[in-house]
C-alpha cells in the first residue's frame, strides 16, 4: 500500500475510538449515555436538514465535515461537559495536544484542511461554524427535552448556564434559538432547570 | 412551533433510534458491537478523505448524506448481516415499509428528496452511490482487519461470500478494491476466511 493511502487508512481506524468517549446526554427514550460518534453523526444530519434556518447561507458539504470531526479531539482529551467548569479551565490544552497527535496522522495536506476545519468550529466565526454549533447545542437540547429535562437535573444545571451556552445558537440560527429559548422556559417553568 | 419545523424535529428525533441497531461488526480493540449511527458516521468521514480514489470524480456533500442516512430504515426493520441468506430475502419488503413511515415523519419536499438519496444509494448507479458502497464496505473490512478478522471468524464467512460483497467495492474505487483485495488474500490465508 502506498504511504499516503497507509496514513488515511491509519486516521480512519484511529478515530474509531470516538464510539468509546461517552457524553453526559443521554439517548431518547431515558437510554444510555451517548457517545461522541453518535453525537456527530445526528448533528451532520440535522444540519441537513435544517439548513434553511441557518441566518447566513452555509456551504453545506463544510458544515457536515465540520459536524463530524469537531470532537475527534477528545479521544484523547475525554469529553467536557458543557457545566463542568473545573474541567473547562484545562480543556484547551488537552485538547490542542489531541488535535496535533491525531490529525498529525494524515497525510500533510489533509492534516491542515482537518486542523483548518477544526479551527474554524472552535473559532466560530463563518457562517458555517456557526451552524455547526447551533446544532452542537440543538441535538442535545432535543434529547435531553425528549428525556424530560433529566439531564439538566441530575447535574442541577442553572439558568444562567444553559443559556450561556444555548444562546451562541442565535448566531446560527435566529428561528432554532427561538425553538431553544421556548423549550429552556418550559424546562425553567417545570424545576427542571433552575433559576 | 410551526408545522413544518415541528415534523423535520420529529424526524430528527425518531432517528435517533438507529443509535440502537447493532451490527455484526465489532469496534477496533475487540470491542462491542458498532451500532448504525457509529458506522454511518465513519464511513461519511472516510468518504470526505478517500474521495480522491472514486473512479469518477463526485460531489462529496452527496456521498456523505447518502452515507448518514443509508441505514435509517433498520431503525424499523433491523440490520440484516450481509451474509445472512435468510434475511437477506425479506429485507427489502422490511425496509420498503420502514422508509415509507420514518421518511413520511419530514415535511413532504424533505421526504421526496431524502427518499431520492436513499433509492439512489440502494440502485448504486451513479458515482455518488458507488463510492458510498465502496465505504459501505470497507468500513467494516477495516474493522474487522483490526481485529484480526474475528468477525469472518465468528460467522464462518467463506472467499466467495466476501467476495460476492466487497467486489462491489471495485464499482466504486479501483484503488481502494487493490486494498480489499490485499487484506482479503492475508485472510483467506491464515484461515479467517474459508476457502
Amino acid at each position: 500500500m502506498d504511504e499516503r493511502l497507509k496514513r488515511q487508512m491509519e486516521f480512519a481506524l484511529e478515530i474509531d475510538k470516538e464510539k468509546n468517549v461517552f457524553r453526559q446526554t443521554h439517548l431518547s427514550g431515558h437510554g444510555r449515555n451517548e457517545n461522541d460518534a453518535e453525537h456527530a453523526w445526528h448533528m451532520a444530519i440535522m444540519a441537513y436538514l435544517l439548513k434553511e434556518y441557518s441566518n447566513e447561507s452555509v456551504d453545506i458539504s463544510r458544515v457536515m465535515i465540520m459536524c463530524l470531526i469537531h470532537d475527534i479531539v477528545e479521544i484523547d482529551a475525554g469529553d467536557t461537559y458543557a457545566y463542568d467548569s473545573e474541567g473547562l479551565i484545562t480543556q484547551k490544552a488537552r485538547e490542542d495536544a489531541a488535535k496535533e497527535r491525531i490529525f498529525s496522522l494524515l497525510p500533510e495536506d489533509q492534516k491542515a484542511e482537518l486542523i483548518a476545519l477544526f479551527d474554524e468550529f472552535e473559532e466560530n466565526k463563518t457562517a458555517e461554524a456557526k451552524f455547526a454549533h447551533a446544532m452542537d447545542n440543538l441535538q442535545p437540547l432535543m434529547l435531553n427535552n425528549s428525556n424530560g429535562g433529566a439531564d439538566w437535573r441530575e447535574h442541577g444545571v442553572t439558568k444562567d448556564q444553559v443559556y450561556g451556552r444555548q444562546s451562541k445558537t442565535r448566531e446560527g440560527s435566529e428561528k432554532l434559538f427561538e425553538l431553544t429559548d421556548r423549550i429552556i422556559r418550559q424546562h425553567i417553568e417545570s424545576g427542571n432547570i433552575k433559576e
